[in-house]
């Protein structure tokens, strides 16, 4: 691994975002091809930099877990070359026209949908990100700064080199994905306020990887975070319907950012809801907490304290809080949530629009699981994350989340009176 | 002036926006009605604080030219009334449907236009940005939060105290605008990190305040930028056209972002364009520094250095650089450009579709005045600045850059299989 500078990188990466910016989409989608082609073609030398990693995270007893998400197989890198290839299948956002309109002066103002530039993207221990992020970035004209996480570096370096080959088997400048191979937290710090060569800074990983770089960065960063999701069951709900969501964005997968954490009940439905939901949850194991009311209907139903209100458990536990009105459930819910993913289930047509309009979260479902929170079930293909900050982008990241706009304007030798 | 945290003001910011969201644009227009003529009958107390401010700063022996921008009279404040009633007239950006599709799975997700939330605003000593960026944010839906400069404190608090009694008599919450009126920078620091109430900081002033908040904040900031703006005269020019173009760009009005600060000029017209082009800004005064290739044409032009290429003079000065082609222009004005506004002037279309694509600007012109780079003449009726960075917003800010989106899902029982 050479010994770059960041200052370097940055530079190249600028020198690469100029040829990138123009680039048109047949050749990036032969790029993406290729970088597919070469994955499966290094399989072996992918394989052995993942075995030094996984062996060194072994040695320093790394939980089994985190390493199987460290743990590369062929079936793993085909996907990942498979990934590529269905992004190069996804429409190009880049040059498409917004708008244009005359103005009365006779300027022609558009504005185009262009790339991002430079994207940072700072990861932990899942090296299939590497070629993924780069996939996606790629796609949509911009360069990416990779710095993954310490452990996955032998990883990461391998499929770094690997995607560099195949640009520049494609004549395309091999900077347009760099590695910061340097994993130190200071070089970390310098890449968060490298403002002179990188647009937008993209954290992907846990709650501590995220604040960390929100409060340290000085370049921009899209905020990927943490999923609080309510599900609200109103007075009129179809109750097998509810039954089934609850159980469904609950247990589905526990550990992701679209899981739902908290059942928000209506005192009426109460008595007919929570025995059935409680026997169906039983099939999982799940632990429900609940306040006063709920326990009051359920002697199954542990005690819930302010705490669990607030909590993303990522695990087999559903809180339960009983309100009497829908206006004291989009309070509830616009407190505790994280702004990710909230549902209703109700038959109600004004309940279900003063809901959609009240709830202040990326995605806001009537009548369905919160689990479809992501950019595949959302139609885009991919995604490069799930956004809950309300600048630039929100809910799930695809390929025009990662695209800015410039105004063209088309004169005939206009000043300003 | 009251003695309330920040925390205070962030949580009661927080308790207004959840009426803002749901506001209907009648209620809104009404209240920014409501705000104009409070601020007409108002005039008498508005000018006696403002008189307080300026003869503080006048004491303080503050220049003539920035007790000019902080001082209000009559008309200034008749404006200020007038901007509200325009905002007022313009299109409510809330609840718009950017897109809606059906998934195969007969969800149907859409893309709506809500809020950004609470913004906050830091801004130097004039004190017409207190109703101006107030009636921006309220029309899109927005909460303020203002922190505007320790001269013009008795100014922004006459001007906040108005629109809040404004609002209160329209019974909307009074908080939907605040002041920060302890202007210290342990304040402002601590402002620039309130996460937890505020959705996106915009700092508008000069380049030392942007630095500032860029710098320390951490919620996240929209950059509103400097300009140091390009015209290139590209071979076929109709050098009529590049010589009243340039004129009015560089000398219509010195001091804004989107004035010209430099010509690049094709080696091949420079002999016909250059002292045409001096006669011509002779009229007023402009000092021009340029190249070696510039200066052999006319011994009038200064020695430019390297310094001059990366300036924004915002005075009579002009900068000129000599390229011998396109390539070399776009490379030129790429390097050292702002972001802001960058035209060229041609009458070769494979040259203008060219320069459209190649240079990385928030706008870029073909045979027109960089000067027209702001809100009003771009048709928003207004703005907010103009963003200089890639992410979330870029070029003249008017009401659809003060918004967010949220996906609005309608479902009929879907789980995830």
């Amino acid at each position: 691994m050479s010994n770059i500078t960041l200052e370097e990188i940055g530079q190249r990466a600028k020198s690469a975002e100029a040829v990138l910016r123009v680039l048109p989409a047949s050749r990036k989608n032969k790029a993406l091809q290729t970088a597919a082609d070469y994955l499966m073609a290094n399989m072996k030398m992918i394989l052995e930099a993942n075995s030094a990693d996984v062996d060194e995270a072994k040695e320093n007893n790394m939980p089994p877990a985190l390493v199987d998400r460290l743990l590369l197989t062929e079936a793993r890198i085909a996907q990942m070359a498979e990934g590529l290839r269905q992004i190069a299948e996804l429409e190009d956002p880049i040059g498409e026209v917004l708008s244009m309109k005359q103005r009365p002066n006779g300027l022609l103002i558009g504005q185009k949908r262009v790339p991002l530039g430079v994207i940072g993207i700072i990861y932990e221990s899942r090296p299939n990100v590497t070629a993924d992020a780069f996939g996606l970035c790629f796609k949509a004209g911009n360069v990416v700064i990779l710095r993954g996480g310490k452990d996955a570096v032998h990883s990461n370096y391998a499929i770094t080199r690997t995607l560099q080959d195949a640009l520049l088997k494609c004549e395309l400048p091999q900077d347009a994905i760099s590695l910061i191979t340097d994993t130190s937290h200071e070089t970390a710090e310098k890449f968060m306020r490298l403002n002179d060569y990188v647009d937008v800074l993209i954290p992907r990983g846990g709650a501590g990887l995220i604040r960390t770089v929100v409060e340290r960065a000085t370049v921009p960063v899209i905020e990927t975070g943490t999923g609080n999701c309510h599900i609200y069951v109103d007075e009129s709900a179809d109750l097998d319907m509810a039954v089934e969501i609850i159980f469904n964005a609950k247990t589905q997968r526990i550990g992701v950012c679209n899981a739902c954490e908290s059942l928000v009940v209506h005192e009426h439905i109460k008595d007919k809801l929570l025995p059935r939901l409680l026997q169906k949850l039983k099939e999982k194991h799940v632990e429900v907490r609940g306040d006063e009311a709920s326990r009051s209907v359920c002697s199954d139903i542990l005690s819930a304290t302010e705490e669990d209100w607030g909590t993303e458990y990522l695990d087999y536990i559903l809180s339960v809080k009983t309100v009497s009105d829908i206006d004291e459930a989009i309070a509830h819910i616009n407190k505790y949530n994280t702004g990710h993913s909230e549902a209703i289930i109700t038959k109600d047509y004004g309940n279900s629009q003063k809901f959609l309009d009240g709830i202040d979260a990326a995605a806001v479902y009537v009548n369905a699981s919160t689990r479809f929170t992501d950019g595949f079930e959302f139609g885009f293909g991919g995604e490069i994350g799930i956004s809950t900050q309300k600048l630039h982008a929100r809910g799930p990241m695809g390929l025009k989340e990662l695209t800015s706009t410039k105004y063209i304007i088309y004169g005939n030798g206009q000043v300003r009176p």
